[in-house]
């Protein structure tokens, strides 16, 4: 992790004593008059921050804002995902940012934010809704050494990590909709799109893009979505700190990353059973012109989806728009 | 195709009886004065070529030179390889150029050549040595509306494609060595490196490297590859125009893409065993960490490898490196 110094300074004053100017000064290698100054900075950001004579300095509050040093500073410990942030006010897509920096050879681990995306991108080169300041919109970069077929694992895992977050965060109960989106009540609430840079047999780099709904009211999404999308605001009426979120979003990603590379991945397939609104269920799935039936039975270790069909017959499914059949 | 006035020229004054200046003025639209004009600049890249004043202008030869006018203009009909084509004196990786074209958007069946590489692209992150004016090296565009399994396909249809063009152009016997070089007399001539950016389920584009060693002399391969590479110069003795062996290659590769797109692969399988060395021998496979021996035994239609181990089970290889028992 590099450290700013907005870094330390957040980490220090996050502490339920908080910090006096003399000893943070001390600890950065700076005057105190430039401590000063960056409170003023952070102030002037939105941070609500206690400052006496005796006191020293203390966080109160934080803005729903995403601030690269604030995220890193909420993430301690020895980590891969979220080792590197960076926050754009708006890019055509988060994945698209990380796809060049990829491919500069940054390490696995960096992870883009933007405020807003104007080309957000979901499967099937479909266009994800990502208006300003009320969501997460994000990819991380990761180099698993690891060949093609394996990339449907971390869409698993992914599912499973957003999950986590969400309930911890925010209270809900998610459900998943194989292969990579997660609802609420039936609504899509987060989707996770898992793009690859690939030989035959080896995976050079994984994009993992994550999309959140997370204070978007019904008036913020287009007609054609209402009905289908919603949002953490929309189901609990509450406000959800997005910087909190995401530092929840990125420490589970982190973990089931962790699980895969330990190799168990199959501890994290029976964590998605139990989230799955699909298992069980009788579906109906559109593979490219393809439509097949059947009931899913379980996913395979590498994460693909095993459908019963009416015949008897197990498909091994791997992609395509799910339908659930009530 | 867009065709340039080049094109369209270098594509008249190449039939057996060349075209009078008055008529390629009027077919072009453009003055004789400008005719005259563009036939001194073919002149100065060292196209020789005939012109007097009753018998009109004749190609008489072409320099050894890629240019991706004359390219075009040897490339008529409908095709989708091909159909756009650019030549770079240098570029880090021919590929690197192209998937920064396709992110754009570009149509599938663009192709960039490049006189020199100074990162060209190996397998598995390996360097490729491309030094300048000597050989092939270049990458194609295709977009298949296919899954990522799929891509295999395409390195066996361009290992097809290679041995064609090489066989009709060179006259040489060239035999494929799985998964992807292609070998005279046991030294590699050609290797082909498959990239796709997929998602899950379907891939994005795929970018086909090539790169085929033409004129290189022994002296020009670095001490280490001297043992395991060749050229056409070097087997034949002869030198090989380059501009006409991309045109057969990129004909065969059209050809074989109709193929894989029309649901012929298995044509395909067929004509690459007659070529394959490495069919029925017993070889060692690196994969990873794990060494497999056994004997080949086919391709199943994904492309994929089936070994028969000592053991007598079939395994599935989908990459690794091939090292083959004498």
């Amino acid at each position: 992790m590099s450290e700013t110094i907005d870094t330390r300074i957040l980490s220090a004053i996050r502490k339920p004593g908080g910090i006096s100017g003399g000893d943070l000064a001390h600890q950065l290698g700076i005057s105190r008059a430039a401590v000063w100054s960056h409170m003023e900075e952070l102030r002037a950001l939105g941070y609500e921050i206690e400052a006496g004579p005796h006191r020293g300095y203390r966080l109160i509050s934080a803005p729903d804002l995403l601030h690269a040093d604030d995220l890193m500073a909420q993430l301690t410990g020895p980590l891969v995902v979220g080792r590197e942030i960076a926050v754009f006010q708006e890019t055509t897509s988060t994945s698209d940012i990380v796809d060049k920096l990829a491919r500069d050879g940054v390490k696995e681990g960096m992870v883009v934010f933007a405020e807003s995306q104007t080309r957000g991108r979901g499967r099937l080169g479909r266009r994800w809704h990502s208006p300003p300041g009320k969501g997460l919109w994000f990819t991380v970069l990761l180099r698993p050494d690891m060949r093609p077929s394996a990339a449907t694992r971390f869409v698993i895992a992914a599912a499973v990590a957003l999950c986590r977050a969400l309930r911890e965060t925010a209270g809900v109960q998610p459900e998943i909709k194989w292969p990579n989106d997660v609802l609420i009540r039936g609504r899509k609430v987060a989707g996770i799109l898992i793009e690859m840079n690939a030989e035959l047999d080896h995976i050079n780099y994984l994009l993992l893009g994550i999309g959140v709904g997370v204070n978007l009211e019904a008036r913020d999404y287009p007609a054609e979505l209402k009905p289908l999308a919603t949002s953490l605001r929309i189901e609990t009426r509450a406000l959800v700190n997005r910087a909190s979120l995401a530092v929840a979003i990125l420490r589970e990603l982190d973990q089931v990353y962790l699980a895969i590379r330990g190799g168990h991945f199959t501890a994290l397939t029976e964590e998605w059973y139990r989230q799955c609104g699909t298992l069980g269920g009788q579906v109906t799935i559109k593979v490219g012109d393809r439509i097949i039936q059947g009931r899913v039975e379980a996913i395979d270790d590498e994460g693909v989806l095993l459908l019963r069909t009416q015949h008897g017959r197990i498909e091994r499914i791997l992609g395509g728009d799910v339908t659930v059949i009530k």
